[in-house]
């Protein structure tokens, strides 16, 4: 395969991993509800970073919580969160990815964000959760960007509708398979028979491995093996927690088609949620024993399909949507230029 | 306290750990649906064993499975059927606890029981759970009994109603603290405000540290820390398999008020299970998304203390109404007598 | 690619995943010590099924213990053993692959032998591993075989040297993608400034997917998602339980990179442990504060990409080695044939 | 039991929980190399916070990384590091107490320490390890306190010797038991036959249920079951991260023993790390294969009782040496008042 100027999707590409369809955007914001929000910081010739925020819907997460589960697969990280996400099983607050030296800032925009929505004037307690992977191969990620109030910005700007990918948000300074990682999405769609239900995900790719482009190796000069990925999976299937845990963990399925390394220090966790209305945990629910609809577990594989497939999609998309990227190199103290992936 | 000769529970001697109220039979079958199933097997001087079955209710736990946690303390055990519960968060099978080196034997039973069941003709997987602690202080554990047919006795005889307690099935050949441990039972029954539910436990009680009875140290002289623990939890809260786990982990904490030394070598399991029928996994609710009942997490904690309670009680009652055993020591392959404890 | 006749191993047509080296004879005992031993089942039109049985070295495991990590990607499955094995971080006796069903016997069959060896005499608590696979699409599961006894003729034929493959032991009845699944092994050499440290996987292969042949995508109408997959992982490298634990997790890598389907139904488990010679768990160094040689987190990464190829490699062989098998589809009640896999 | 006036450790009280011995200082830094530090935070009428740094050994702790475990018994608290001391079985930070939405800014201050530190040039990936509780019943927690600053205060002013208790550091604003919290220290230091080694527990108590005295129920009429506690343990017996993780959950039979409720809303977690030499992981060690001392499993149970006499004590001297404290509650808006626990 040679390559080309033009960031173009893996679809466009005619690279379409799996035989499930794709919602209309092709993205995580194809799951009704889901909001996506960036900040991209670049200053100066050394500052490469972002943040991106996931909201699993348009209202007060902490007041509406949504039912939530996390697969490590290699917690070599620094997520924030975790023990509570597992031990409640919910989320009640925007997702932030960002750096990994940003995770104490970005609990700190969590936490303002949230204090600061109506309805939350008497909260003294929250569960932020954040993830990271490292951006200091472009980045000199020692400095302290992305700031408190910057990554506030990606929380407030959240929307619906197409997800920017490639060098954006979070995604700015990541690095995979030696090629400019970055953001990217995609969703699938089951059928009536199977439900009709959408799963999405979005990655913040930066690790590495033996890149295989829907199964073909690329065998590619560049490729290293360092780094980590963050996954965040939506899903309007009414799932308990356990087995949103279920259906996360199928996300490394996922990583592990692309050729993964799944090298020590590579951090590759998967969180998941479900938007399911029927699922919410909303003030009432939280008073009483109340009906809570549950999709059983024999019903499950479809979406675990699902899972893998968009995963794999989402990382080639966060890859081929990138584009050449010049920053600092913390460890190595200088420059450094990472050429995008471009394929025909 | 100086000691006295016949059995008696610990309410018979005033002793009443925590401040909620038991269930009329102060046992796990005041769960409703709830059975117990003991075969206790002597055999010359050297055989003192058994096997106690739980079932979670009076149909067929194949087709009607029930949500279900389990929470490890110290996973030095032989558990069977460990990693299917927590991956699907429910039991489809009796529960049978007998002795360390009749797990397999106690499958068996469980497998042969399950798919004889009416209903079951074409069952070709099942996940039978066992649980076991070391008898091999009064028991020649290294013979083969129980026999799978003398389990399946166990199963075949369980009943509602009043649980016998001490020297009896999975408890004939156990040693708690030095003295006789064995079988025991208790309960507690929230007030309505609290939702009326009820929480029952039963416990083949084989391990040691310094005892407390209801916190006043026993200072017994013969006490020892070897051994382990089985604790099983039932109730009628309609709690999802997540909240079940995190109840069965409050067993550890009346396990730890009794004194336990929670050494090495002691395997310390809960098992919980909730009979509700709200939450129960009937064929249809298997086959298609549906509404479950659902205790929300705020709601937990009157259920929490009774697991604690239940658990210190339970236990007291496992030693209080054992009776001084003569066997058959396995590791100095000599004869043993350990002696009841008796309080006043 | 059409299909030919004769079985013949991944490599010798020219399928060689990932870059790294084999050992010599491409198989879990290139690991210096292990053992493997099948007993295989057939009998009249109904019965297909076996044991196999892995040993992590030629003497007393129960004695020399050694270390290991368990890794369960999906727990639908009966594995026999985890609690222990996660708690202790140690193995202490043969493992056993078998039937669904056969777990309780395969439990019985590892006491018995571990009892009967010389040193065992007082020997009176012990964790026996079992894992298993479903192979009721060939093998009338309900029917009592493999026997107790059979089971322990696995354990007592392992040896050293090359290792049938395909539809033998432990794999004489699964089906894998539709085709005719069994046991496959495969494994890596490292070069010596990676350490030189040899890496062995063993898996009996009964699951499911879009079958990906070194990532291309076979397109085979006849494949299925259903089933279940135990792999085991024997290295020399020196390594602590906990990295032995994330070693096993890469096999779930390479599953994956087979296009498993990960689905509902599968019990997904893979065992790692050292046959190191330095981290051997001897009644002496169980006695004292003793020196263990340990491979630092930073080293692991060539051994995971290892784990990962040979996991990828070993399923490719228990396919391409299994052979067309007709036995008794135990769900549908009648009889059943699956087809190797024949690529040219 | 009556209130007296002066604050008294529990041993000048005669209350001395368990048979083994303490330190000489019965405080976490009996552990020689342990460092604790306080900030306390108390301004206006509002402000009763502060922050209280753990540093495993004097130097610098990102270079020479000490072996660690994590048990969570209920994880309804927002610790920072969680999945990579799991994932690595090791801390490179100091650890950081504070309250529950300073946790961003306690990140923040680690990262800022360790990347000033000489040495620590070039590291770009660290994870800081926090533990909070919610002091919001005696302080305006949604104010932004303490600050980062502050926070590198506490590590700073770390030393060994001596450590002060009660409504100091990240006690400043605790309540346990309805009563005063705070910070409190033990220790526990085997006799020679069991190797001589210490255990050191620091504990920030701020949860309920109903306290018990070494045992006895002190009914007391304040008493409530809202809160967490943080529980951070030292030895320097030679431990694999698995063996301190089992030490960790120990702390949790001390925790139960004094009456916790541990209700849905109680944060339990406890860290436990070596100063072992033996084991400490030094950039020479990370570098190669390297023998490490490793105290077996057979040999724990002493270190495991230590750990639960020590949590017991550390808990009743966190009560005892409080003192009355006034605040702002922030759930109810208004001015409180928090009484000390005075027993003679």
């Amino acid at each position: 395969m040679e390559e080309v100027s033009a960031p173009m999707r893996a679809r466009e590409l005619n690279i379409a991993p799996g035989g499930l369809k794709t919602g209309p955007l092709n993205a995580i914001t194809d799951v009704a509800g889901v909001r996506v929000g960036h900040v991209t910081v670049k200053q100066g010739a050394r500052i490469r970073t972002g943040a991106t925020a996931i909201l699993p819907h348009g209202g007060n997460p902490f007041q509406d919580k949504v039912p939530a589960g996390l697969a490590v697969f290699n917690g070599f990280g620094k997520m924030a969160g975790a023990t509570q996400l597992i031990e409640l099983g919910e989320i009640e607050t925007p997702i932030l990815l960002t750096n990994t030296l940003a995770v104490g800032r970005a609990i700190e925009a969590i936490n303002c964000w949230t204090l600061a929505q109506p309805g939350n004037e008497r909260v003294a307690s929250l569960n932020a959760v954040v993830g990271e992977t490292n951006d200091g191969r472009l980045n000199d990620i020692r400095q302290p960007f992305p700031t408190v109030e910057q990554m506030r910005e990606a929380i407030d700007s959240a929307t619906d509708g197409p997800v920017m990918e490639g060098a954006v948000g979070a995604g700015s300074g990541t690095v995979a398979f030696g090629r400019k990682g970055g953001i990217g999405t995609s969703s699938r769609k089951l059928g009536r028979k199977q439900g009709g239900y959408s799963v999405g995900v979005l990655v913040q790719s930066n690790y590495g491995g033996d890149l295989r482009i829907d199964g073909r190796p690329l065998g590619d000069a560049q490729a290293d093996v360092d780094g980590s990925i963050m996954m965040v999976l939506a899903t309007d299937a009414p799932l308990s927690d356990r087995n949103l845990r279920r259906l996360a963990m199928r996300c490394h399925g996922g990583l592990a088609r692309t050729g993964a390394a799944l090298s020590n220090g590579s951090g590759d966790y998967a969180i998941a949620f479900s938007t399911a209305e029927a699922v919410r945990r909303t003030p009432e629910r939280r008073m009483q024993a109340s009906p809570i609809l549950d999709l059983p577990n024999d019903l499950l594989s479809p979406l675990f399909l699902a899972a893998i497939e968009a995963t794999e999609e989402a990382i080639l998309n966060s890859l081929l949507m990138a584009e050449d990227t010049e920053g600092h190199d913390t460890l190595k103290d200088r420059p450094a230029r990472i050429e995008a992936l471009r394929l025909k």
